[in-house]
């Protein structure tokens, strides 16, 4: 059995999304961070970092960090995992988007939703750091049409993150191959699933 | 052959140590990051993030970001990847590591030699959030002697920010059990030489 631990926040719909591709059954465990569930000492004693995914696989034990737990149903499964050399490409982006590019988009994002003034120098100086980010990814994906070749994990891992930026005005008609990347995900049915799917206890 | 563009920092002390411990033949290229080295053409061909470590394996392409380089070369050869359901933690403990944990402390450690008063609220808030993260190390390695069990790629990721974080003295006398881990690992050879080694061309 897969028991994903989660809630509805960037890293939380990946697994998601991957388990609807896969098809493996699975049970959803809602974890409330508004009512600050994840400091409750029966998710600590899953994950003392206090964060969620989190997945229970009775076959393997339990796993967090979000990409972590994709690594893990991509390998157990041998899907989304890429080919030959392309497996290594897909991991090398795993550990890319979980590093620094999370942490990049992630705190440009919370400061963009906190700070009035557009041309607050923290803000300016961290809206640079995304952009670079986001100029990265449209150079790679100019060249391809995933990011390790074909659709894979790696490609889940940057969706949450880059679909929420890309939905914000000040990127209006730019980075038009990352648009054409994001669409050719969101019409995976698998994918606009594991947006939507409400995050509520399924057992 | 295997090709490491590195720098003295953190990140780039990582694949040396690997290295050291699996004892094949490797060349390094300083990557000098005081003179923007890393913005320079040649290197942004390598990796366009402009971020060291990269890897160029011949066997099997170039690799950036220091967790993923250790992952490939522990699994390219069998080693420090950890037996059965361990291997699963090695990686866990790897992307914990590349995400949260390197962001918070060396966010901290920014701070710390940025902002000279040491009650600035800024810096009192990212000493939480490093404490954080050192109070659930102690806790796992109160109970084991490496992050997964036996000596691992997830021991070398954590090393070198561990080690400078234990050198501060804020925390002199804290930690026995991260202190007695980071001994136990400062003990072997091939740790000891990859803090040490010059970083000059090899070639």
């Amino acid at each position: 059995m897969l028991t994903l631990y989660t809630w509805d926040t960037t890293t939380g719909r990946k697994p998601i999304i991957l388990l609807e591709e896969i098809g493996l059954p699975y049970e959803i465990r809602p974890v409330d961070l508004e009512a600050g569930a994840q400091h409750a000492l029966e998710f600590r004693a899953l994950n003392p970092l206090e964060r969620i995914p989190v997945l229970v696989d009775d076959d393997a034990g339990t796993i967090f960090e979000s990409n972590a737990i994709l690594w893990h149903l991509a390998t157990k499964t041998g899907q989304f995992i890429g080919e030959g050399q392309e497996s290594l490409q897909v991991m090398q982006w795993l550990f890319v988007q979980g590093g620094s590019v999370a942490h990049r988009l992630g705190t440009y994002n919370l400061l963009r939703g906190r700070l009035a003034d557009p041309q607050a120098p923290e803000l300016v100086r961290h809206r640079a750091e995304a952009g670079r980010v986001l100029e990265v990814v449209e150079a790679l994906l100019t060249g391809r049409r995933y990011f390790a070749g074909q659709y894979s994990v790696a490609d889940i891992a940057f969706l949450p993150q880059l679909r929420r930026e890309m939905a914000e005005a000040e990127h209006t008609g730019c980075f038009p191959a990352l648009r054409a990347w994001l669409e050719r995900c969101m019409a995976r049915p698998a994918v606009a699933k594991g947006f939507t799917l409400p995050i509520v206890a399924t057992a």
